[in-house]
């Protein structure tokens, strides 16, 4: 198809698509002729991997690694994992103290010194903006997060498709990105329920 | 204090002060001349929650909005909640489908048509992204997102402090937003756990 059809099946507008053309976050077309390139069901699939990634936030440089892991997967399941995180994972600054972040690491049954840095520098850097804000999570509830999070975890990695390299890829990143402004919504909506069976509610 | 012992104590640029004196985020300070005003603890930990917001990924806007509750509160328990969430949650297109949300907050326990409806929107919405990059989120993994964020909201409302309506807003506040990064970076962990225990580890 042309770029006008592409543009009209992916409700991305042209000028849009020819930016993604530009940064190499869209393959090349098959040039049709001098000023012209066709473009398949891969185009269409990928925009739609694009446009998901940039609605949740997600910069074009972000995108741009997450294609890297989409275009070149790693054998690994593990590395895979890890790919996909540090792709979304914004860098951090390299001098932050670790050590609560360990510890929380710890009770969820990991190991601070065998996950990825960058993943353990992103929690000591929340856990450093709720201390900067006078914020304490408390005890109860921290241990309420790592339960319910490593149950998540666990039935997130036996669904993980290994029948193909691609799939699992495609399930990480994008269950990895993009389930993350769903699990923020369901989560203000429990905390509305669980207002509403203790006080209430007035609506 | 000035604003320059007030940057020094609070490490935030006077230029950075000056900006949210202009848009309302900061109360003025006592003036104590015509071209000096003098600023107090409250604006310290005001500043610290500004911070704190702003590093979390919260606009000018939100920031604005929270401030108001802050200031403000409603006497209702469930009305906080209500307005802390509003406060953060981006507003989303009205003739949005509502029907998988509303089924997701009824195996949550909850009523949609009891919910905030931009809490419920936003639950829409992030389905609707992830159908349009042609994810599904398989069905015992979401059961599990269902269960884990709800005994995670249940703790946290344990835990509200109720002795006054400013410790209640603050804590569901800052509680609602600030701990947001947090439980994102610990659920990437929580994965690289799960996939260790899984796969092994290589590292």
């Amino acid at each position: 198809m042309r770029i006008s059809e592409l543009s009209a099946v992916s409700s991305v507008p042209v000028a849009t698509i020819k930016y993604y053309l530009r940064e190499r976050l869209l393959p090349e077309g098959r040039r049709s002729s001098a000023t012209q390139a066709t473009y398949g069901d891969a185009h269409v699939a990928r925009l739609a991997v694009i446009r998901a990634l940039v609605d949740s936030g997600v910069g074009i440089a972000g995108v741009r690694k997450v294609i890297a892991v989409l275009d070149d997967p790693p054998d690994d399941p593990y590395e895979i994992l890890g790919a996909a995180n540090g792709a979304v994972t914004p860098e951090t600054p390299a001098d932050i103290d670790l050590t609560a972040a360990t510890e929380l690491i710890g009770r969820m049954g990991g190991d601070a010194e065998a996950c990825f840095p960058d993943q353990v520098a992103a929690v000591a850097h929340a856990l450093a903006t709720l201390e900067r804000a006078g914020f304490t999570v408390p005890p109860a509830v921290m241990t309420a997060y790592l339960d319910g999070l490593s149950s998540m975890a666990d039935a997130e990695l036996a669904a993980t498709p290994l029948d193909s390299a691609e799939a699992a890829v495609r399930y990480v990143v994008l269950g990895t990105v993009l389930v993350e402004p769903l699990l923020l919504a369901l989560r203000r909506v429990a905390e509305q329920i669980a207002a509403a069976q203790q006080f209430g509610s007035r609506r």
